[in-house]
């Protein structure tokens, strides 16, 4: 691996390519993002080296990589494969880190990984932070944190195998998983938490707007089951967008568990749901 | 105020203790708790001096105090209420801790405040940790914190006076609030975070016991959403039983909006939800 080319410079992007020299990654590292800001501040940073001139001039760049790093929302992930599958070729590699896997293993799947064009290898790093951006980047940020994979079933390319090596290398522990599993288990763990705090913050703000009560009184409990009410909606519509089924069935569950509760208020079952609820929290 | 009388010598009531020698009372201070090695921690700890030798000289010590403090589950200040009210005088005050107000200062009403019998000040000090037990009382505890009370429409007591006086001394900020307000606005900032977080906890304790994967990929979002899900049944019971209808409100109001936002997932209905949630989280 002697280029890598990292489109999208905002804080996952950014950070790969920090993480990428920290651990003496000495190669070309160039860079493309659709704000010129974010870009420039990648450069500044040393998160990349050059940058595209266009997004003409980004495909020509993709040419001569041998790493393609696609660092942004999923439905522009899947752009961009369209847009490089037919220009690639064997050895070279195209890797993601977006946040739902099956619409792009199955893409893959199509445009990818035939005799003649190049692999890939669809990721996830289970990192961030809540704002974004290349300002934000840090070589650190995959340090002890696990970057997930789910690779079609084929063998394992050279340049793949060099692409885990690295990723090691940040210090991610790598852990492979089917692409719709990843997707049913991050819509439980990942998707619901963000759904449910999105719609209790909304519903409070409908609710009480500015009431001054709600600051005085809400506290720890209040605070951390609305957090997540700040992020924003340009990251979370493409999850919801390439993980509708999954998300929905949580979504379900949890109403009809709530409705359970509801109507176990003065009952005995509030005792076994708390017990219940007690058990997943000890494994923790 | 020369001599307290608090009854339950758990987390609440060992750090009023604390924060009342603290604070520079010099008086006596007693305690009674239904568990005897509360009440020697209670002991051992500084926050009560003398202690109660049984339930029956637990209502003598009442006898004998010029505010008695109910620092236990609602269910048990109410049987506390019950048991006192014959045996106090005119000049006494009794308050309390309790989680829920209106119950507590409904029976308030028909107990106490009478020409000659003590008076009643039910109260809710937002404060508390993760576990509770004396052995994690602190004198600061109340420091900064808000210290609610629903007081019947009725004339200041001087005694009632002297405690808010000394409650303003534990660095607390104190707030007068109707007593169903007050349960309507706990109901939401607080109860209501709880029985979701129990849910969720429980659902995915149902779901996925002791998956090995859930550890893995789960970040800050599923900790912060199911952290609550560690809390005891026993505290929660009788904020359930004694709350029921406004929990039971936030609760169908929560299960619509989740099934707004799934019959949402792919309309741009999700963009307004998300802006919506944007707006209440900026004003915390």
């Amino acid at each position: 691996m002697e280029r890598v080319f990292i489109i999208g410079t905002g804080l996952i992007g950014a950070s790969t390519g920090l993480a990428l020299r920290t651990a003496g990654f000495a190669g070309r590292i160039d860079g493309w993002d659709m704000s010129s800001l974010e870009m420039a501040a990648a450069v500044q940073m040393g998160a990349i080296g050059g940058r595209a001139a266009s997004r003409e001039n980004a495909l020509d760049l993709a040419r001569l990589a041998d790493v393609i790093v696609l660092a942004m929302p999923v439905l522009a992930i899947k752009d961009w494969m369209q847009q490089m599958a037919p220009l690639l070729r064997a050895g070279q590699l195209v890797t993601d880190v977006g946040s739902t896997k099956l619409e792009i293993a199955e893409l893959a799947r199509q445009l990818f990984d035939q005799e003649k064009s190049a692999s890939f290898l669809p990721g996830h790093p289970m990192a961030g932070k809540e704002s974004g951006g290349a300002l934000l980047a840090e070589a650190g940020l995959f340090d002890g944190a696990i970057w997930l994979f789910t690779p079609a079933g084929r063998e394992m390319t050279a340049i793949e195998k060099e692409w885990r090596g690295w990723v090691g290398c940040f210090g991610s522990r790598t852990l492979d998983m089917d692409a719709a599993r990843h997707d049913e288990l991050c819509a439980w763990v990942s998707h619901l938490p963000q759904m449910l705090s999105t719609a209790l913050s909304a519903l409070l703000e409908e609710r009480f707007g500015d009431a001054p009560e709600i600051a005085a009184i809400g506290g720890r409990a209040l605070k951390e089951t609305t957090r997540l009410g700040a992020s924003p909606y340009s990251m979370w519509r493409d999850v919801a967008m390439t993980n509708t089924v999954p998300v929905a069935n949580t979504l379900l569950a949890l109403e009809q568990r709530l409705q359970y509760v509801r109507e176990n208020l003065r009952t005995p079952e509030l005792r076994e749901e708390f017990a219940l609820a007690n058990r997943f929290r000890q494994r923790r």
